[in-house]
């Protein structure tokens, strides 16, 4: 659907894509993304997938998401500067815009780096629902950064998480993330070690921030039908767990022909077998088939679940006042007459 | 350089970059921005340059075109609906970012659908100065759209065009232009067919804008000593010269690896020469050599180009009120406390 005034775009800002999701509720919220992210994996092959176009400079990368199906085209804008930190700046900052394939024009630009967090959350609720054990009630939580509590909350809310275990090299990211499930309504340990942290848990997800090749979890960490989501490791060079995991594992993925390149599996041969998530989600290919199998969502972060988020934030943004609208596109009475229009803004 | 308030990026409306380019007045800003791309051309192994990122659909195209030197990266969103016209709506719609390469933040977000004009009328001026005669001083303008308007006024400035021979199919559109261009001091003789139109011209240029192959200039059309500016093919498919115009010419182009895509030459063997304008500005490569000799500048548009206006723009509007800022970029006190940061708007 196209709104009346087509050359005026429309503008979530982070406040206000703050605000809706407030006015939606954070648990409500990720549970529509989730589905809106099940029902694009669902049909996969309507969508016209291309690898992320990368720009790579001596600090970090820059990197432009595109991707569409018959109705819609996304791109997402993101960059992965680890050195900002340490600038006071963020290490990701991203943004998006959806459009419509009919006309070519933007419907939405929005803010993604608050969205980016609620869907990659809501991804790894998508992949643990349909991998983890369902009596699943303990996650541990490695790495407790900016997307900790997203991915908790999302876990509690879609998976039925009750209680969490956390860590982090840093205890004071420990103490924040702890602060917030707490008042989320989740029972929390703080736990000085990974190996403390995975102590009874039943999922595993990590996320941390290292742009190098760490082993946050090593091999004996990981015991029989555990569900691991391993989020943090998301490009070339950037890995989380010892490679013997993935050989006692069944790995899924999101893209393979992605993943390889920047997810964990990008330590194994290049014929390491995995198993793509949207086939899982249809019936296509089995998940989890016993409570002693481990199995591993190795996420990256695919273009389509950018796309079904700048979706489902334009649906939820209709009626409502969250969203300004950007003079972005020039709209000159007679399309020919681009000059005349120019100068009128002269003598105003 | 970062503006002070990086999470608020610069966003130049159309509106804004319609005055600020008022407030410079137009001559001056075609001649700058003519500068910056010729700038720019001559460090043209400084630039990483990747093809355009299409996306093709029934009804057009949705491009992403990105292109980086070691300080600063852009990117524009453009599109290709010839049918929008039946609907009201805008043929071609742009708009791009300028970002720090050094820490991955955007520098500037703007409307680039009359920026996108002005650039490519700067750029046929660039060509122009460098490969057509000096005492050329007769521009036969085939095509009177969009485009038209600027491209003249560009070669009056930076080329010294005096007279303007215009033909368009549909005469109003032939109108229009007279009537700007008078007004903006040049002499205007209105044709009723292509062959009137490039009678006593010196320097050709054609911008017609439908999506096929086409002759909107024969072979018998072009005579000794002309320069042409083809800047209307600009896609797959898209042509506005008979091939042995081309076989008589000598043709200069941005980006051979584009341009033998979308280009006239699109219509040539993959061997047929041509010469880098860089090359030729640069005095690597002799542009004219002769007063008999025909130039061909085969313009489709390059992502440097892009790049130079954005920057244009970015150094212009400091100091200036012609720019907004946009909540673009989350920004949280503590880069890791993204679920802190939003939980405080829902207690605003």
């Amino acid at each position: 659907m196209l709104l009346p005034d087509r050359a005026r775009v429309p503008f979530v800002s982070v406040e206000n894509m703050a605000r809706l999701v407030h006015s939606i509720g954070l648990p409500l919220a990720l549970e529509e993304l989730a589905a809106c992210i099940e029902a694009d994996f669902l049909r996969w092959d309507e969508f016209d997938k291309t690898p992320r176009l990368a720009s790579h400079s001596v600090d970090g990368v820059i990197e432009l998401m595109p991707i569409s199906d018959r109705r819609h085209y996304a791109f997402k804008y993101v960059n992965g500067h680890p050195v900002n930190q340490r600038r006071g700046l963020q290490t990701v900052v991203a943004f998006g815009v959806l459009s419509d394939v009919a006309s070519g024009y933007p419907l939405l630009m929005a803010e993604m780096t608050l969205l980016t967090a609620l869907r990659t959350a809501a991804m790894s609720a998508v992949a643990t629902r349909a991998l983890a054990r369902k009596d699943a009630r303990v996650l541990a939580l490695i790495g407790n950064g900016a997307q900790a509590e997203f991915q908790a909350i999302a876990l509690q809310t879609i998976c039925g998480i009750e209680r969490v275990r956390l860590y982090d090299i840093d205890p004071a990211a420990t103490r924040k993330a702890a602060g917030n499930l707490r008042a989320a309504g989740l029972s929390v340990t703080e736990c000085r070690t990974a190996h403390d942290a995975i102590e009874g848990a039943d999922i595993v997800t990590t996320c941390t921030a290292d742009k190098k090749y760490a082993t946050i979890l090593s091999d004996n960490m990981i015991g029989a039908g555990i569900h691991v989501n391993a989020i943090g490791g998301d490009c070339p060079g950037k890995t989380e767990l010892h490679r013997d995991i993935l050989l006692r594992s069944d790995v899924f993925v999101e893209f393979p022909e992605q993943t390889r390149i920047e997810g964990e599996i990008q330590q194994m041969p290049e014929d390491f077998p995995v198993t793509e998530l949207w086939r899982v989600l249809s019936g296509r290919r089995p998940g989890r088939v016993s409570d002693q199998q481990i199995t591993l969502f190795d996420g990256v972060g695919f273009a389509i679940e950018d796309f079904s988020a700048l979706r489902y934030v334009y649906d939820r943004m209709q009626g409502t006042d969250f969203f300004d609208r950007l003079d972005l596109l020039a709209d000159p009475d007679d399309p020919r007459d681009l000059y005349g229009m120019w100068r009128r803004f002269g003598t105003g």
